[in-house]
């Protein structure tokens, strides 16, 4: 090293005299020498949900360094908390430093190559998405469309498979652009008879509806932190079991993202089994924080419950959607999602004006379709910590005054 | 629409019916059931700093949806409070969802085609990753390559820049690995000469250095929230000149990232024109209102009290290093980062030993070397918040403690 550092010339360079003096031009900006406002509103669309003091004042916590002991402790923690939520057993269980959007990424660039065949079930926006990531990064894409609210059947999927022979098959279980829960059962056991991964988002189900990543044979699953779990956006739980790392650790490409690379993530998260684990980019400290709450409270609360409660407090909410008049989009009770309720909207009505009236006079949000179900629906989620029947006749009664008082503009 | 929805098949297809009962197997793990638990430290390395009570306290309160206006509104304050502390009037402004390394892959990504040339000078770990970055996404990497603490002359950029004929060339202002703050006057003028952008990296200068992106002529400037901002991580600051702004918008391919698409991101942030914004990601609510309040005590304080104020405390910890008989690295004070300062490790001692006793004895972070200045630095970093004299005393202190208590090893 002593050579290094001697070929090194750190003597003052003569073109540094010719720096220019530093002189600001630009002032400070007026908005920013004004206090923050943020309004407080109850958030009972798709997500983000509200987020329990708890878990606020987990995540407002002085913060450590994103490589210290006790947050690799807080690390492991999280990644428990996740086998539990997912329930899985998989060691390559972690946190995206990202919405759940850098989780479905960092799922396609990791698990397939380029050119390989992938097949999506496109049934809302999320499959859309995957699609157009999969195109991006070079894959064969095959898509089994349906229409939002649309699900495929197991004898489908098990045609697409045969047909495309894709390394990768890719299924929504909570549909939240439609309000779908898309059965699962029997998925994993055709993409094995294929010999293909089974990659599932389960961004708005997870904690609300049933699912068993390890039961139901899927090789990959993520989720966010702001729906049913109630933590900040920000982070993504995602799990990759043996079948799908020993794809995505014998590949002869290097994924194309630095970032989302598993070899440098599971070091990051000390599951490849090496003693140290090593810089790679610095993770969302205080929104691990938030998130190793929000896994506790799920814990705590026991995941069966959680299940249970959501599917009352939703079917509470379907029947006082049905006495207002109203139709739900997702005919079959077993197909609706827990979290996020879809109302077909009302004859005559402009769905922009009931969400802005409900939110001026109610401070309540409720959202419209997203993607391929726009001008469809109306969305109303209540999650976790919103996932009331207190709150769910709070959503009833804005949206009962939002029908009285907003014009029908249409016969 | 009618059409569509009723060629839909929404009744209870057969199979559901054979669905299995959902069964929990995996009890909630214990370590959830106990608090959460962060212990207070002097976060006094690289970054992250120590967040001010104000900034957690923003980061902190009830959320709203990352699409309500109010939203928009800070994300507008957001912007301005960017367009002042990179002193530019780019219209292409804006908070990446993630880390300082989302930047530069956003960066890289959006100004790159597969097959173009790229040149990444290397004088520490920060360029190793871009040029990483750009292998990986198909451009051509050239790389100018000095051990760490090294800069590069005008001369070897411009000769470089002539021969490999670059689309992007990539600089880091502040070489937090090497503790070096790169002069960067003139450098946009050969960019221009050579038709090519100028890149630079600021996530350890921002807010410490002087730094003038339009006045300099950089074309893509990205910082970190972490460092001499005060924000928790997760978030990066970035800002497209016109000149990348034309790359990035008449590309032939799509960025490989979806997520990292500037036509989404710059459509979500308002800077597109177009009077709605779509949904394109979940961005982190919390991380943004943390970041809004520390750009805010930016604006307060102003950019030259803050350069000047890192300065002061910068030379007060250099002497009082020196007094205790340390080497600083980089041995021209003009070439020193204020934010970042690198020790030679003091003669015969174990700098892992050092740091660990730093930490146990006074709970004060420092670190060692990352990639290339492994074993060859320690590294203090007084930023924002942190820095101040007292934090220097400090800093002083436990360094000089460990040095009475370590062992010296060798001769």
């Amino acid at each position: 090293r002593g050579a290094v550092l001697a070929a090194l010339d750190l003597s003052l360079p003569s073109w540094t005299a010719q720096r220019s003096v530093s002189s600001v031009t630009i002032p400070p900006p007026a908005c920013m020498l004004l206090p923050l406002e943020v309004p407080n509103r109850y958030l009972f669309g798709p997500g983000p949900s509200n987020v329990p003091p708890r878990v606020l004042a987990a995540g407002g916590r002085p913060i450590i360094g994103h490589l210290h002991h006790e947050m690799y402790e807080i690390m492991n923690d999280i990644k428990k908390g996740i086998q539990y939520a997912f329930q899985t057993n998989n060691h390559m269980t972690l946190a995206m430093s990202g919405s759940g959007h850098a989780a479905m990424e960092c799922a396609v660039f990791n698990v397939v190559e380029p050119g390989e065949s992938v097949l999506v079930s496109v049934n809302g926006v999320w499959g859309e998405r995957v699609a157009e990531i999969a195109e991006r990064m070079g894959a064969k894409v095959h898509t089994l469309v349906k229409a939002p609210g649309g699900y495929f059947t197991n004898e489908e999927i098990e045609k697409a498979l045969a047909k495309h022979k894709p390394v990768l098959f890719f299924l929504t279980h909570g549909e939240s652009s439609a309000g779908l829960a898309h059965p699962i059962d029997g998925i994993g056991d055709l993409c094995r008879k294929y010999d293909c991964l089974l990659l599932v988002d389960s961004v708005a189900s997870l904690g609300a509806a049933p699912l068993l990543m390890d039961q139901q044979k899927i090789d990959i699953l993520y989720t966010g932190s702001q729906k049913a779990l109630n933590a900040p956006p920000g982070t993504a739980p995602i799990s990759f079991n043996d079948r799908a790392c020993h794809k995505m650790f014998n590949r002869k490409t290097k994924p194309v993202s630095y970032l989302f690379d598993m070899t440098h993530l599971s070091n990051y998260w000390g599951n490849d089994g090496k003693p140290a684990r090593d810089y790679h980019h610095t993770g969302p400290v205080s929104g691990f924080l938030a998130l190793r709450e929000s896994l506790a409270i799920l814990a705590e609360k026991g995941l069966e419950n959680s299940w249970r409660h959501h599917k009352e407090v939703a079917e509470y909410l379907w029947k006082g959607l049905e006495d207002l008049g109203l139709k739900l989009f997702i005919k079959d009770k077993d197909l609706r999602l827990p979290s996020v309720t879809t109302i077909t909207i009302p004859d005559g009505y402009e769905w922009k004006e009931l969400l802005a009236y409900m939110i001026k006079h109610h401070q309540l949000e409720m959202t419209g379709g997203l993607g391929p179900s726009i001008g469809m629906v109306i969305r109303v989620g209540l999650m976790g910590y919103n996932c009331s029947t207190s709150n769910a006749d709070k959503a009833l009664a804005a949206l009962s005054d939002a029908l009285k008082h907003c014009p029908k503009r249409k016969a």
